[in-house]
């Protein structure tokens, strides 16, 4: 007779993650935090009642995989275009200092005597990967808590806006390049190649892809589902290749493959199909998964004040850094601080990047329960502070010059937090 | 470094589940069949580029929970109450006739020097189980056919509708029984025990889910993501707990979930979720997974009569054995006909019950192969059939007693074949 456990652990994971993530909104939190708790709390670090098994950790791979594919697919590349340097300014300064902060902790804590590493990597590169965990920004809880407030049409919102979308794709390309070389055994000048070689690809791809897929797409207007399908298999097909052609991230794959398909008609339909199997199946599994991975009886004295010292780093960078950015753009110096406390919280996108460092050896087990609560925490903290910068917005009006007309639309993992 | 191949696999046999689909619907025929094709010609059947993994077990067994809870869920007991004795008679003629004929055939060719079983249940056991099989009716493509040629909502059409419904029931009772008995160690008595207990367990639980889940139904009216969660996690649990304590099919425990959910508010709503994840992922995987488990070499001449006496037996023992049920309802000759002419169809229902019962030891590998070969033909061969005697259906207008206001409402998987 065959076991039949993984029924059970997914019942438990499903209806665990969707209690705690209620418990988390009644206290307005986002949900997420809930669905991570609801992993650390089955797994070894409380009760130890649940094992990753190879089950859990496939369907959260695939989980992680649409969720790029849906941010991806719910990036607005016009929109992009639009909304001007400022944004690029602010998120490249917002990309580059946590960097820098995340490096210098990891310096101090990732050695012989502090806290042990079992990542393969070298240490130059486990350190520099604590920084590119920190450049994330999942600027879904920051939308939530602007429209709660009714500021999310203002010129700080709509930089805050901007700056996430491409926050996102930089760090897409820091994770992509830090991963690619976590291989020791290759040179960083075929890496860079194989990086450039899988962009090029995607691009030849994408563009046979659009060609071969809007011609269809015309042609049948009815019998959806099939249009569904084929751009799953999309996603699926660029992740795999991402990974097993070019040692690229198969997350990479998916968010470009998200981008391509953002750019067809009725993206709309299919993203809402991936929602469903997205909340219903997958991603809280993924975020168990997470929550599952974590260890806390490995969480000494050390651990804890690396991970204090990470978190207060974490938001002082991104405040520092996109505030620096929206400076530079001429911004007020309150909506300059506005904007840096609003890419403050890390949320999944983080999570997304520190299990892929993880999985290829970049990154210590030891430093995932840090990690995890460095999440929590400038997730939870956001939308407090986000109401305290906001509190005397009176003079939030104008929109300076190149952050126009950016609002709205970007609802990656709303679904998550709102029901 | 991990191996992504399981993102590979996914996507070539959702490709090609796909492609098979609409090829096969292109010629009038069912997309389920397609579906199959794709699996038996990925696997080991004819080009064997692809193996059955533990990931793809798991997910097709998720598959085929959701699938049972969808048809648990679309069955409509209020409607079942009034369409009346007639179809009851048509379903249990229906049900006890292919029984004989399928054991009757196994009881020949079941045995050492005919056909080689690597079962582990006793041969009687195994005999029956190939009647069980032939019990399932797949009435989803009957509907179809049935709507194309206007005769739906007709005194033929009414019954089958209803007849087809009690069958799935009567098949899932069925299967209960001769799984349970699957372990030779316990005696009948108890195995009957475990079952009513599982029975009496199923009416509490349910009682009490209804009242908590339509409780919280009606306070919460927004933010429907978490019913289709709770939704969820019941059948899940359901399966795990028929599997797991009772020894009953995970697929009962989930109709039966399924039936449960039918009768509160809004299954629409959830049931149209589940859809879109079973079309999307489960689904494509539990039927590219039964193809893949037909091995084509040991295909040998006993196994090819087999196949074929089999065929004509399901055929033959569905139109006798519904009809012979009509005729007792005092239907006229032609209905009796056309209303066992449309029990045919074998389609999904009957692969499920196939591949649980290779699971769990009743049925030898071997097997497989014929059996796939069977509810193939008989799947195709019902709608041309049913277009041959329903030609001169002109005196098609009067309902029968016994047989009122049963039309519509049946839709079991009729996305798969739509799109």
């Amino acid at each position: 007779m065959e076991s039949y456990h993984y029924l059970f652990d997914l019942a438990i994971i499903l209806l665990s993650t969707k209690l705690f993530g209620l418990l988390t909104k009644r206290f307005n939190m986002p949900q997420v935090v809930g669905a991570l708790l609801a992993g650390v709390i089955l797994g070894p670090a409380v009760f130890g009642v649940m094992q990753e098994t190879a089950f859990i950790k496939e369907v959260a791979e695939i989980g992680v995989i649409v969720l790029m594919f849906c941010a991806g697919m719910e990036t607005d590349i016009q929109e992009l275009k639009n909304s001007g340097k400022a944004s690029f300014i602010i998120a490249v300064a917002g990309v580059l200092i946590p960097i820098a902060g995340g490096f210098a902790v990891a310096y101090f804590f990732n050695r012989p005597g502090m806290i042990e590493s079992d990542a393969a990597g070298t240490v130059f590169l486990q350190n520099m990967f604590i920084g590119v965990i920190l450049t994330a920004t999942s600027v879904s809880i920051t939308v939530e808590t602007l429209k709660e407030i009714g500021k999310l049409k203002t010129a700080s919102g709509n930089a805050i806006l901007g700056a996430a979308i491409i926050d996102d794709i930089l760090g897409i390309i820091a994770l992509t390049i830090i991963t690619s070389m976590a291989d020791s055994s290759v040179n960083i000048v075929s890496v860079l190649l194989k990086i450039v070689a899988f962009f090029v690809f995607a691009v030849i791809a994408g563009y046979l892809f659009y060609k071969f897929y809007a011609n269809w797409f015309e042609k049948s207007g009815k019998g959806m589902h099939r249009h569904s399908i084929v751009v799953f298999v999309f996603c699926l097909l660029m992740s795999y290749v991402a990974e097993e052609w070019f040692g690229v991230a198969d997350i990479t794959g998916a968010f470009i493959a998200g981008l391509i398909i953002s750019c067809t008609q009725k993206t709309k339909y299919v993203a809402a199909k991936f929602d469903t199997v997205s909340y219903l199946l997958l991603s809280p599994v993924f975020f168990a998964s997470i929550g599952l991975k974590v260890v806390l009886p490995e969480m000494n004295v050390i651990l804890i004040l690396f991970a204090t010292i990470l978190t207060v780093v974490a938001v002082l960078t991104k405040v520092v850094g996109c505030g620096l950015g929206a400076k530079l753009c001429k911004y007020k110096g309150k909506d300059c601080i506005r904007i840096g406390v609003g890419m403050v919280s890390r949320g999944e996108v983080a999570l997304i990047v520190a299990s892929k460092g993880e999985a290829v050896g970049l990154m210590g087990t030891n430093f995932l329960g840090p990690i995890v609560i460095v999440v929590l925490i400038t997730t939870i903290i956001t939308p407090i502070l986000l109401k305290i910068v906001y509190k005397d917005a009176e003079d939030e009006n104008s929109l300076p010059e190149g952050a126009s007309g950016f609002a709205g639309g970007y609802e990656e993992l709303e679904h998550y937090r709102k029901n």
